[in-house]
C-alpha cells in the first residue's frame, strides 16, 4: 500500500486504528472503485454494506450536492443499496447502473443511494457508463485505493489533487469506518504537519464538495446513525472546511448489522471515532492523490507531502 | 378537453380559477407529456417554468420516495432545469435526459429536479429513454391534458386509474396553479361528491405516492415557496389521504417571476388556493383517467364518475 | 359526559373506538386540566405517559409556535416530562412549574415539554401560575372533558368556541389516541355535517395554531413516532385546514410502551387512525366548547351543533 | 479590557478583526450580562439586535439543549426579540422575563429566543429571576466581558472554566460578529497553543453545550442567515468539539440590517469569517474564564494561558 499519512505526518486523533486503518476494517463492509472507460478522469466507488437492507442516517452541513434516497432514509431509516459515488452528470447513469446491480425490475422497486461532487474542471462525468458502474461492483474488496481512483479520479482538495480518503478507530468493541470523497477545501486553511500555503491565485477552481460516508458494528437505530453521520462532517471542518457555499458536504452512515440496541448515553465515543477517522482520511487522501492537468490546461498539483513536520 | 370534475361535481373550494384551471394559467408556466416509446404505460412529464433558473422550496409529508435536487433546493432556494416526472426506475435515465436538455457539460454543472412514483404494478418504467425525455419537453404548451397521460399513464389514484390533475386559483391578484402526479390512495377514505367505496378485496396494490408541483407568479422568497410547497400535500389530505406508510407525498413550490417581495403576514390565501386546488386536481384526475389492465392481469378500474352527485 | 359529535353527526373514519374514544384509552395515559386560578380564560393542561422518559417524535405542518424540547427530541428521540399545554404567554411559567413538577434540581436536569396556541384575544395567559401547574397534574386521571377547558378555555376553532377535542381508535390489536388543543380555522372552510359557513366579517381574529398530541401502546420506534405525529396534523386538513400562515400546527406523538420492535410496514393503519381521531377530536371540540366573550366584547360564538346532519 | 487569546497566542484564521474583535463590532448590536442576584454562580446574558423583528436563521449540529422559537424563525424567517441566554432551569423564568421586556401583552403576542447550556454542576439556575433578566438587558452595550459572566459564569469549556467568548471578523465590507455560551469540549482534543492535556481523571462532568450567536450588516436573507448560523458550530468543530452526545450544539445568526440582497454565490468569506471568529471565541472564552469550585467540592479549573506557544 502506498504511503500514508500517518507514516509521515504521525496519529490523528485519541483512538487507535482497525488493522487497514480503513473503512473495510468494519467486518463485511467492501470498497471497488472502476475509472471510467473513456479514459476521462472521472469513475465510480461503490461502500457495499455486509447486508442490504441496513438500517442508515443522512445529515449535511451544506446540502449543495446531490445524495438520492436521502428522503427515504429519513422516513425508513434503511437503504436498500451500496452506497454509490460519481462526478456530477454521472448521477443518472449510475443511478440506472445501482438500479440495474440491485436487481431492480417491475418486481421489485428500487431507490439506490448515489452520491455525487463536481470534478468538471477535469473531466466529463457525462461519459460514466453502466459498464463502469458494474466495473466498480466487480472490484469490490477489503483493500482500499486511495486519492486519484475511482469516483475520486478528478477530485481536487485543498486545491492539491483529492479523491478517495479512507481511516477507521476501534472504539468500545465497535469499529467505526470512514470514506470520504475529497472535493473541497481551500488551500489557505489547511494548516496541517506544520505547514502554511498562500491561497492558489487567479480564479477560484468550482467550488467543491465532499462525500462522507461512515460504517460501523455497533448497533445503532437509524435516528443514532444519522447522527454518527454528521460526525465526520465536524472532521472536515477540523481540517480546515468551513462548507464553503457552493461545498455540498453530505454524510451517511450505516449499520453493518441486524442488531438495534445501543445506549444513547453512550454515543460521544463512537462520534469522536468518526469526526477523527474523517480528519485523517483527508489527509490520506491528500498524500495518495496523484498530479494531474486541469481540463484548461491549469495543473492539479500534488500536496507537497515532503514538506509534513510529524505530530506538528 | 374532457369532462373534468366540476362539470360534474361542482367547485372545490372558495376561490375563482384560471382560465385554464391549470397550472398553466401562471403566466410562461408550459407542461409537456410523452409516453415510453416503448409502448409501456409509463412515460414522462415535464412542468417548465417562464424563467430557469428561479426560487423555489420543497416540503414532505412523507418522503418515501425521490424528488432529486431537493438537498440543493434547501440551501439555495432556486432550480435550475424545470420539474420533471416519471415512474420511479425511470429516474437515472430522466436524471441524464435532464442534464443534457439543461446544455450540461462541463462548463455547466446541473442537478436536475426529477420526482417519481411507482407505477411498477402497470409498467416497466427502465424502459423510459433519452428520447422519451426529450419528447416530453418538445410536446411542453399550455394545454394540460389529465388523467393517463406522460408520466400519469401507469399511475393508480384511490385504488382507481390515476395519473396527471391539475387546477388554478385566482387570488389577491395572483395566480397559484397545481399539477399532480397522483399514485395515492385508499379507496375507501375517498368520500368526494357523495360517495363511498369498499376497499378493493384481495392484496393491496404497491403503495402509492404523490408529486404535487405548485407555481405562482406571488413574488415569494424561498422560504415563503417551501411553506407553499407543503399546502398542496394538505389538499391531498383533505381528499382523503393519510400519507400511509409507503405514499411518498412531496411538494414542489416555484416562483413564475424574478420578483421577490411579499409579506409574510399576506400569505394565508396563497396558502388556501394551493390547498383547494390540490384537492381539485386530484378529482380531476380520476375524472379523466382511463381503465387498464395492471401487469398481473388484475383491471385498473376507472372512477365511476357517472355516479358523482353534484356539490354533495 | 357531555354529547360528543358521534352523537349528533355520526361516526368519523373507518375504525373502531376505544372505550371512551380519548386519548386516555390508552393503557396508563392521563390527562389533566386547570383554569388560571387568576379567573381569565386560560389555563393549563397536561397529558401525561405512564412512564418516563418514553420514546417521543415531533412534527409540523407550519412551525409558527413553540414546543419545548423539540430540538432534544429529534436527537435523543425521548421525552422526559409529561407534555405542557397553554397560551403563548403562560409557555415560561409552566415550563418553569413543568421543570419543578418533575423534580428538577442541579441533580437532575430537565427540558420540559410545553406546546402553545395564542388564546390573546380571549385572556391574558400572562397571569398562568405555577399553582395552576400544579393543579392541573393533580387533577390528571382517564376522564377527559374538552372544550373550553384547562389550556383550552380561550381557545377559537373555525371562528367558533374551540379548545380540547380527543378521540381513539383500535386498530390492529393496538390503541391510537389523540388529544388537540384546537384554536386554528377559518370557518367557511368547514363543512361537516353537512354544513356551510359564511366568513365571519370584520378583521380576523388573531390566527390560531393546534397542538396535537398522539399517544400509542404499538412499539414504535422514535423515527416511527415522528411520523406518526404528523398524522393528526393531517387530520386538522381532512377537517378544513391548510395551515394558514400563523397557524402554528405541531404534533408529537409518544409511546405508552417500553417495548420497541413494530415492523414500518404495517404504519399505514395506525397513520390512518391518527389521522381520523383527529378530524373527529376537532368536531368533539366544537361540539363541546362553550360560547363566551372576547375581551374587546365580539362575541366568542358556539358551534351550532342542532344544525349538524347526522352522516352528511 | 482582560488579555485575550491574540495577545498571547496570535491570530486565528486569515481575515482582519473588528475594532473590538467582538460581536459588537457590528453596528448597533449590544451585549449585556447579569449574574445571578441568588450569588449562585449562574446568570442571564443578552445580544441585542440593532433592530427588532430582525431576519435570522438556526441550525444545529446537536440539537440537545433548548433554543425557543426555533419551530417560528423556520417558518418566518425573523426573530421578534433579543437572543437571551442562561442555565437549563433557568429557560421558563427568561423566557417570561423576555416575554415582558418585549412588553408582551395580550395586545402583542410575543414568542421569545432563549437559548441554555446546563451549569448545573456550578449552580443552581432555577434561583435565576425575572430581575436578572432586566439587570441583563440593563446592562447591553458594547463592551463585551468575556468568561464567567452573565450565562457563562458557571459554565465548563474542555474541562476547564468556560463561558462567554466573542471574535469578529471584517470581510468584503461587511462585519461579521460571533459570541458564544461555551460550555462543551473534552479536554485531551484540545490542542491549541501547542498544547496538549491528559482527559480529567474521574467521572466525565455533565455533557456540555454551545450556544453561537452570529451577528452581521451583511443584507442576508433568511435562508442565507439559517445557512450562517451553522458556520460557527463548525468553528467549535475546529477547536476540537465532535459534538459530544449530550453536548447540545445550536447556532443563530441574525441580520443587523434591514437590507436583503445578498448574492448567494458570494457567501463563502461570509462563511469563513463565522467560522474563524467562532474558533477564536472559544479560545478568548478560555483565556478570561475564572477557576472556582464545582458543587460537589471538585475545582473548576482555569485554562493554563501561560503555557501557550505563540503561533503554534
Amino acid at each position: 500500500m502506498a504511503e500514508r499519512w500517518r507514516d509521515i505526518g504521525g496519529p490523528v486523533g485519541l483512538f487507535p486504528t482497525g488493522e487497514r486503518n480503513a473503512i473495510t476494517d468494519v467486518p463485511g463492509v467492501l470498497v471497488g472503485h472502476a475509472q471510467a472507460a473513456s479514459g476521462e478522469p472521472t469513475g465510480v466507488t461503490v461502500v457495499v454494506p455486509p447486508d442490504i437492507p441496513v438500517r442508515a442516517g443522512v445529515d449535511t452541513t451544506n446540502g449543495v450536492g446531490e445524495l438520492t434516497a436521502k428522503l427515504e432514509i429519513d422516513e425508513y431509516g434503511i437503504i436498500v443499496t451500496p452506497v454509490w459515488l460519481c462526478g456530477t452528470h454521472a448521477v443518472g447513469t449510475v443511478y440506472r447502473g445501482a438500479v440495474l446491480a440491485a436487481g431492480g425490475s417491475p418486481e421489485k422497486t428500487v431507490i439506490p443511494v448515489v452520491g455525487e461532487c463536481d470534478d468538471s474542471d477535469m473531466a466529463d462525468s457525462l461519459t460514466v457508463t453502466v459498464e463502469d458502474v458494474n466495473a466498480a461492483l466487480a472490484n469490490a474488496g477489503v483493500e482500499v485505493a486511495e486519492g486519484s481512483v475511482g469516483s475520486g479520479t478528478g477530485m481536487t482538495c485543498f486545491d492539491f489533487a483529492g479523491g478517495i480518503g479512507t481511516a477507521s478507530r476501534l472504539v468500545e468493541g465497535y469499529t467505526v469506518g470512514v470514506l470520504l470523497m475529497c472535493n473541497f477545501g481551500d488551500r489557505e486553511r489547511l494548516t496541517v504537519g506544520g505547514l502554511r500555503f498562500d491561497p492558489v491565485p487567479g480564479d477560484p477552481p468550482p467550488e467543491g464538495s465532499c462525500i462522507a460516508v461512515c460504517a460501523t458494528d455497533a448497533p445503532l437505530t437509524a435516528i443514532q446513525l444519522r447522527r454518527l453521520a454528521l460526525r465526520p462532517l465536524l472532521g472536515l471542518a477540523r481540517a480546515g472546511s468551513y462548507a464553503g457555499n457552493g461545498s455540498g458536504e453530505i454524510g451517511i452512515a450505516f449499520a453493518a448489522t441486524r442488531e438495534q440496541a445501543f445506549r444513547t448515553d453512550k454515543m460521544s465515543p463512537l462520534f469522536a471515532a468518526a469526526y477523527e477517522a474523517a480528519e485523517e482520511s483527508v489527509y490520506n487522501c491528500l498524500v495518495v492523490a496523484k498530479a494531474g492537468t486541469r481540463r484548461d490546461g491549469r495543473p492539479h498539483e500534488a500536496f507537497p507531502k515532503h514538506l509534513v513536520k510529524r505530530d506538528a
